[in-house]
């Protein structure tokens, strides 16, 4: 009955949240819970909050960074409060949960949510396959981060109980997880900055244009090492002897 | 964009979660709160819970008893913790929304919630059409009232987003109001006291079934004015002069 997806939270700041997302978790059957730097945890009100759901705050996973949360998941799924103009593709909490449900067998899955005044970061972003919109009232958009949790897990629940979503990964292939492609990405980066092709500052766009468009080709693990050879085999420090490109 | 669904919470305790459920309430885009016997209320928690969602509140209608609530409602849906034993018709969240929304354009329609720990009443049950259970975790069922509401609110939510589900009442004809329904009822039950039938406080088990088979019908006002007609014609005090029977 255990649902096997990870809810990460990233800088929660109010304890009371924390507790409630837990609670709203076990509720739904799971219990994966994992927080990014949050302000004050352990604590007694998110523990009071929790109610019955104590083990879910006692087994979370407490991280500095969203990469160490989320570095062993193949399929990363960031919640959006805002519909930004981002290019990255967007779905609702229906269409997520079956999604998840179809890369589950092959894949750890992690669901990234911050606290609604802040928002995903573009390099949250550039760490997620796709963005789920609750989808409220244009005039009142104020969802209490607990509450998405609750309406996030409720559908994957849904999911779980309907036999009408197939199972199955779309390929049969376990993707990379976040921390194999973070690796590749880096490598590329530092590459393509030695080659005076990015500068790694000034051109942030760049590099979520790249991020995004690896997030949609979903390399498994061999592509990644294929991925990794490529950027190797073209660094400029094998032709420039280790000392960089002009 | 208004979702004009009334949301009934009987006999709530927590203030906080009052302000939970409207502000829950309002990111779906409903806005009508009845509060039946609240024990505290209007309460400065209840406000700063509902954050933005004050307006919510402050239109909310407060009544001593749960008739009172629903008596201009034509369609009445009772929200259950628990999966007991009852004949009632029970159907979870997503059926729940559609089978609303299918009796919108003909009906006020009204969804009744009890704190988790009390659930519905059987005089409860008896005013609802049919039931709907969020389908929580059996080792972990504890929702809190305000998720409860949020889940079923997000509910409605998607169905007013999506075009798949036919909107128009199955009949074309609206259902009698509650009050009607009620009034027919009490009609009924003295009716039967007075011949003998039924024994208003040893029979409790017998008035919910006669409740359950008149929900199913589901009759609207003509129908109520036929069934009176008929209670009205069977009534002992006609043939005893007012004396009631033997």
């Amino acid at each position: 009955m255990h649902i096997p997806v990870r809810i990460v939270l990233v800088t929660p700041t109010h304890p009371g949240n924390i507790g409630a997302a837990a609670r709203a978790m076990k509720t739904m059957g799971l219990s994966d819970l994992a927080l990014v730097a949050p302000k004050h945890f352990p604590s007694e009100e998110a523990t009071a909050r929790a109610s019955g759901a104590g083990d879910v705050l006692d087994n979370a996973e407490v991280t500095a960074t969203l990469p160490e949360a989320i570095g062993d998941c193949g399929y990363v799924v960031g919640a959006s409060a805002r519909l930004r103009g981002s290019k990255w593709p967007i779905v609702d909490p229906r269409t997520c949960a079956e999604s998840i449900w179809r890369h589950l067998p092959d894949n750890r899955v992690a669901l990234v949510m911050r606290p609604e005044h802040s928002g995903l970061s573009n390099d949250d972003l550039g760490r997620c396959r796709e963005l789920v919109h609750i989808p409220t009232n244009p005039e009142f958009g104020s969802l209490n981060l607990a509450m998405a949790v609750q309406v996030l897990c409720y559908e994957l629940r849904m999911c779980q109980l309907s036999s009408s979503v197939a199972s199955g990964e779309d390929r049969g292939v376990p993707f990379a997880s976040a921390a194999e492609l973070e690796g590749f990405h880096e490598h590329l980066e530092r590459v393509l900055a030695a080659a005076g092709f990015l500068h790694p500052v000034h051109q942030k766009q760049l590099r979520l244009k790249l991020r995004r468009l690896f997030q949609r080709a979903r390399p498994d693990h061999n592509e990644i090492n294929i991925l990794r050879g490529i950027v190797a085999a073209l660094d400029p420090a094998r032709y420039t002897d280790g000392r960089g490109s002009a």
